[in-house]
């Protein structure tokens, strides 16, 4: 292609000079909601105690809505919207542009919150694989009126980092496990409390005691494409979500905001320790 | 339920007087982006004569960044993201909120933006049935492990009143057929510039030329969840999305900044068309 545009970042090849812009990036963090990226890139800033203004950090997307991007040093941090179609956009556009800069040796984690299965809520679930709504470790994607199925697998190397570093944190209680990704988040969960639902309380328990018998920790929206899409693309992946609440015990999030801010920087820190391990900053 | 929290909107029932906020709703528009959201509030502000200034206009999920939502007079307007699970978990709360506010006989729009099969771009589809990636009119949710069929069909009467009035409009051509809905942007509509493509350029067409022969004018990532839900909760819904370029000819989008801000005020000039009608503002 003579011109590459990357229409839902507003970036091009031609417009911009990928390269130099983010030629120096080595990871990556991806999580649904642009105000929380926008945090992390502040808190990286402060953690990697890089000159100038953490207050001031410009997104580079600021040309359209559809997702916010901040580069903080050799950290980029992506917001991704919610569920698999989202994410997907996304991962094609984010792809391209680490392949147009010429980066190399990324390693990219997804940040983000869950619905715990199991697991007090604020534990944070380090996905040993990502599995469908059936239990299985495989992505399905329809291209061109025909299924496609890949694997869902992560790497293990830096899941295993990621378990080691959480003990030497205060306050991080984590654990590896899988994480099922649904493509909703009432009946595709098992809520009781959507606009829409057909079975009994029983019936939801029953579903999540299966999950559980899976080895599933976790319940999110977009892990099985990023999974897919990092492993087919040769990307080493890490998804990396704290539980909001235990869904044996309930569906609504009614844990109070403060709590649950707290929650979501648990994600952050850990990510954040594993940054400045890997660039020497602390050993 | 003693509460019920409308997480991704930043409401409740006990927190909110849903009643008193929402009320006196009748029309529901939704999009995708956040920003084109609030520009089509502040458009049906001016179009309605409403006192105040439409710059004003408060994000009533401001507490939150999932979704943005802005009230004016009768008319509502939310973004949903980009997605079959953004928009579905938007519809899940946006429908319980109805609920919760005692509204009636609302209808409900979707004004997006697409991608055109053998239209000229700029043309304004309005869906008469939203089909999948296999061109069948129906939505496949999988609850507790089991895949659930829902049918996909629309509001007949509303896709022709406004096919009606698009011709009472200058320079809003208008076409009814049907909607193909993808859960990805580029191998999931056949697009060759993705960060993964594993299909030739004769391939490509020939799947859209299916497409065309299945009576899909556009393709979308939203449509059939929302035509399923709104079918299944009773409210009157309709998609009205135009095109940003007919992928026959290409695949990204290079048509310029300003023309494609034109082009996405069509279906906002449609719809309110339809709700001055209506309101009986206009005869």
């Amino acid at each position: 292609m003579e011109e590459d545009i990357l229409y839902h970042f507003n970036l091009g090849t031609k417009t911009h000079d990928l390269a130099q812009m983010f030629g120096d990036v080595k990871f990556v963090c991806v999580g649904g909601s642009p105000n929380r990226m926008r945090s992390f890139a502040q808190f990286i800033h402060e953690q990697l105690e890089l000159p100038g203004n953490a207050a001031d950090i410009r997104d580079i997307c600021e040309g359209t809505d559809r997702y916010s991007m901040y580069k903080v040093g050799p950290v980029l941090s992506v917001s991704h919207g919610m569920g698999v179609p989202s994410i997907s956009i996304m991962l094609h556009e984010l792809i391209k542009l680490l392949y147009h800069a010429r980066c190399r040796d990324v390693i990219i984690f997804r940040i983000g919150t869950s619905g715990g299965v199991g697991l007090p809520a604020g534990t944070v679930v380090i996905t040993d694989k990502a599995v469908d709504s059936f239990f299985r470790p495989q992505f399905e994607q329809v291209v061109l009126g025909k299924v496609i199925i890949r694997s869902t697998e992560l790497d293990e190397d830096v899941a295993q980092e990621l378990l080691q570093y959480s003990s030497e944190l205060p306050d991080i209680p984590s654990v590896i496990g899988n994480t099922m990704c649904t493509h909703d988040f009432y009946e595709g969960q098992g809520r009781l409390d959507g606009a829409l639902c057909s079975f009994s309380t029983e019936e939801k328990l029953e579903y999540l005691r299966k999950a559980s018998e899976a080895g599933v920790r976790n319940i999110e929206m977009e892990s099985t494409v990023f999974a897919a899409m990092c492993r087919v693309c040769n990307l080493k992946a890490a998804v990396v979500c704290v539980t909001l609440l235990n869904r044996f015990e309930g569906d609504q999030i009614s844990t109070p905001h403060n709590v649950l801010l707290e929650y979501q920087q648990r994600p952050q820190c850990l990510v954040a320790h594993f940054i400045k391990k890997h660039l020497g900053l602390i050993s």
